[in-house]
């Protein structure tokens, strides 16, 4: 993706392939800071402090700690035992993170039957960068299929601005390249559509704001910041074309659980008619839960991010309190849209409603 | 109502007769003020700096305003264009706040045809006191009618704690004491009900987290903070049992005009089943529009209040940039919730459905 008119991804090999290259992106939208990996320790720290997020980057991220681990040991070190618990180590940087489990055990298994030192390295590496390209692979056909609605929307509206709302960042910055929410928006702006993304802020974290905004900024597409209570006048008023957010968790009966405040959205587009997608790649169905609303666990998180509010003062971030000190407060982090609200899913394979049947058409050999 | 066990009201005449004394409600919750009244530029200063806000007390501002213009002035100078200049320039303060306007007015009409200088006087001071008590009175009642659904929610839960969800600020900070939506809250904490209050942030101004999260503790009512975006969440898990919002204008059809995100409120407490009540006096009501949602128009306002948030850091309070400075934010201030997701009004005569008939029935005497 652009920043500033350069290419570039959120994880990467340096050239010596000694280095393992990260947005530390706990720093944006202020400063961007790219950090290196060099170790095991380095690539835990950034998994666990969130340098980086999303979960095809933390995928990605802990599959290459594995290649730090294979790296950085004598070779008469890089045994079984010392394989699995460097792995052990970087999973529980964020234990309840499904791809970073994935991601290592998916390294560890390509090279622990490996006896040749220097092999297990070049297979560790390869994995991580076979997981790399998998997941860009997938963010890029989401977009190539969601792509089509947009067009649609636009010659419907006869190239005048195509108005996309989205919710939280399922960017390029939570995966490799593209996003998933996001993915159809740079397809259609690098196919020449007129489009305008309306980007809800996203509290308590502003993930919209901090991310979303920037990102989209950076590769030159016209969007503007709302709060998140404004997306349902926006559509009263016919300003809203589209909704697509992305997803954490996806039941096969289409329960989509996403960042608090997308069930709002959805309410909002039904009351409407204004057309709300979800996209996601098929990692992220599961293929166990039919009821999302009562069988998908919500985290709820430190009150702390609700009472301050983190920014640029002058030239220093710092955070601010915005309430009184002694208030409490509650801090759900997700909720679960109702798939009767969901107009659709874009997934790599293309485009299905929010039933069973239909997402079980589209993945016939998934989920058995 | 109680502040630190002390009673207090946003607006009095201090006991010289010669000041009146407001909460400076921009300092809140960091800092609590009393700020002084000395002349017409002090009250001219305390509208238009928003010292002092909601339509209730805005209008007693103005009316107190004319009683320091009587007050200030020598005797032979309170004639009518004296008077009217005065009476002009109060009202320039904040030129849409319909309120502001009715209370010079009132003022303004008291005395204008009289001749004697100190009786001039006297009835400004007293207009001005039976504006503040009429909106006392009408919040007074608002809270004793909107108590019995709050003792029927009680009852019919065994005196488990009443969930109750608000909006922004519309509370005795917005008025002169009990406050619209809240007046039910502290009618009912009064009476000794269990409650529990979940209190909106209401990005972008944080009316809920500065003003209401702060004038319920001091109270002593039991409060959670929560994001705009949460309460969606609440109410599909059962953890609210009523919501109750306070209007800016309300249609004659019952569309109801309130702070931006009050509609999404309104679409989940109806996929819920979860009563939605708005309070208001009925001086709120429009009797000329119907169609609330094409026919009110919406402020829109700076940018700036969306991408700069205001807090305490450390001993001070600032202002933090939270997005990319480059990135543009539009502000819508208000929406409107159409009338078929509205339970009922709780008025100062009592509750009444969100149907034109039902409000004509209750006012058969108003917007004729």
């Amino acid at each position: 993706m652009k920043v500033d008119g350069k290419d570039i991804r959120t994880i990467w090999l340096d050239k010596d392939e000694r280095i393992i290259k990260i947005i530390d992106q706990r720093k944006l939208p202020h400063e961007f800071i790219i950090a290196d990996l060099k170790t095991v320790d380095d690539a835990i720290e950034a998994i666990k402090d969130m340098y980086v997020r999303g979960a095809p980057l933390i995928g990605a991220t802990g599959a290459y700690g594995m290649y730090l681990a294979t790296l950085n040991a004598p070779h008469d070190q890089i045994d079984i035992e010392y394989l699995t618990k460097e792995g052990d180590r970087l999973k529980s940087a964020r234990p309840t993170a499904v791809n970073l489990a994935w991601g290592v055990d998916k390294a560890l298994t390509a090279i622990v039957n490996v006896s040749d030192p220097a092999r297990k390295i070049r297979l560790a590496k390869e994995t991580a960068a076979a997981i790399t390209e998998q997941e860009v692979e997938n963010c890029r056909k989401i977009g190539e299929h969601g792509l089509s609605l947009i067009e649609q929307l636009s010659s419907s509206k006869g190239g005048q601005p195509v108005n996309i709302l989205t919710h939280c960042n399922a960017g390029w910055l939570a995966c490799i390249e593209h996003g998933t929410a996001t993915a159809p928006i740079y397809a259609a702006f690098d196919h020449g559509l007129d489009i305008h993304v309306w980007v809800d802020e996203t509290r308590p974290l502003n993930q919209g704001t901090r991310l979303t905004a920037w990102e989209l900024g950076k590769h030159g597409v016209k969007h503007t910041i709302i709060t998140d209570n404004a997306g349902g006048y926006l559509m009263q008023h016919a300003m809203v074309d589209i909704v697509i957010v992305g997803t954490d968790r996806t039941a096969v009966s289409g329960d989509v659980a996403n960042k608090i405040g997308t069930y709002l959205k959805a309410l909002a587009a039904w009351d409407n008619q204004v057309p709300f997608y979800v996209a996601l790649p098929s990692s992220t169905f599961d293929w166990n839960v039919r009821d999302g609303v009562n069988d998908i666990p919500i985290e709820q998180r430190d009150p702390a991010e609700i009472k301050y509010v983190y920014g640029l003062d002058q030239d220093r971030t710092t955070k601010v309190l915005i309430c009184p000190e002694s208030s409490p407060a509650a801090n759900y982090a997700f909720d679960v849209t109702p798939a009767k609200y969901v107009t659709g899913f874009i997934t790599e394979r293309g485009i299905c409603q929010a039933t069973e049947e239909d997402i079980r058409s589209l993945f016939p050999d998934k989920g058995r």
